[in-house]
């Protein structure tokens, strides 16, 4: 794990980083508070479809859960995202999509196989990074927690299904079509989000998708609003839930 | 209002009361802080079917809103629950339900005309309430909020739409079927709690209820579980609902 830049805002230190993996150089960022020590609670964030490791959705809420829940959070680049190359694979699904959305088709298979094609690489990609950042003196072998929304569920699903350090997890905005048989061997306490007015996943398959989950605390919170829509009170839900699973 | 008795523990005082009205006696309770005084925001709470003003369920909650939210709560005997007289029209229909749960029959239909003939009595009873609590020193005219699950969802459904005094609700584990009218001119805020194995409201029912409220912000908690069985969290979630909204 190499550290690339460091920078201190309101008491939360953010670096970014690149991790050298079997699928090549992961690129990341941490965040933790400025006096951060060994131990404290980690949240990994995944990311959305399109976006990436410090686009303003993940960083403002990664900066909020370091400095009102003194947890360390890390995000990195999903495959084909941000700062990493696409695939011609990767290029044909993007275009597919793209074409639907478009033409106002059926996306939902395209979303599908395309979570399925990154979760192949993503899953044991953050295996890795949890691996190196539980090394790090600021960070620490503490609990972990995995935040993610979207194609971060959809990747999300899978990873928290086979990495038993995760303890807790905040998932949402995605359906049951990809991860159906993971979401099954899920057994941690899960908070899932539903935008009731989603334009990009069924609520039918959303909840499903809710229903599939095999833990016995799971809570589905779902608010009005398109998809991304997401109201601010929910972060607070979110910074409670993982402070109680967590803390 | 005539007060017929007053305790006090861990820093909340409970008072007993009657009220007189068109309906006849009204049996109520009215918890508040030990140092109530006027302007304090106030909750009323609307208690399930066969249950009371002071069951175990209203009581403790009643508690944890005055003693950590400082909020003065009221609830009251429904029409034929409690201390109140039950009419020869109540006895069919409860009987009726009895019939129907035991052999195994749909109760929704005989749950929806129980509640469609106490809520044309207990509008007007609770916005009596209201009026004579607000004018208690104790209380005052500040903000108001209701809670009601089961019957006090269906029950409360009509009151919230029918009272602008009221500014936010936490309504739940009830459906569309006695109440849809109604749902659909409340636009204060909401948090409608689903028990996701409900045996008595159908989910799909619950859902539909949740859909038809006007209001802008909207927010669904659905937790695994039967009837009755809402996880403890979701009292600390109705009290920052209720303190954000009425603080």
């Amino acid at each position: 794990m190499r550290f690339t830049s460091r920078t201190s805002s309101d008491g939360v230190t953010e670096q970014l980083f690149t991790l050298a993996s079997d699928f090549g150089e992961i690129p990341g960022a941490l965040w933790t508070p400025d006096d951060a020590t060994a131990g404290r609670p980690l949240i990994l964030m995944g990311h959305g479809g399109g976006q990436h490791k410090t686009a303003p959705g993940i960083a403002a809420r990664a900066r909020r859960f370091a400095a009102d829940g003194g947890f360390a959070v890390a995000a990195v680049d999903a495959p084909g995202h941000g700062d990493r190359p696409r695939t011609a694979e990767h290029d044909r699904i993007i275009t597919e999509l793209r074409t639907r959305a478009q033409t106002g088709g059926d996306v939902s298979p395209v979303v599908a196989e395309f979570h399925a094609l990154l979760a192949g690489q993503s899953v044991p990609e953050w295996r890795a990074v949890l691996d190196a950042v539980q090394e790090l003196d600021r960070v620490g072998a503490g609990p972990v927690g995995y935040w993610g929304m979207s194609m971060g569920c959809g990747l999300g699903v899978p990873f928290v299904a086979a990495e038993p350090r995760v303890r807790a997890a905040v998932l949402g905005l995605n359906g049951a079509e990809t991860s159906a048989g993971a979401a099954a061997r899920i057994t941690v306490p899960v908070e899932f989000l539903v935008q009731w007015d989603d334009q990009m996943v069924p609520r039918a398959a959303s909840l499903a998708l809710f229903d599939l989950f095999a833990s016995a605390e799971k809570t589905l919170h779902a608010n009005p609003g398109r998809h991304g829509e997401i109201p601010a009170f929910e972060l607070d839900s979110s910074l409670r839930f993982f402070a109680r699973h967590l803390g």
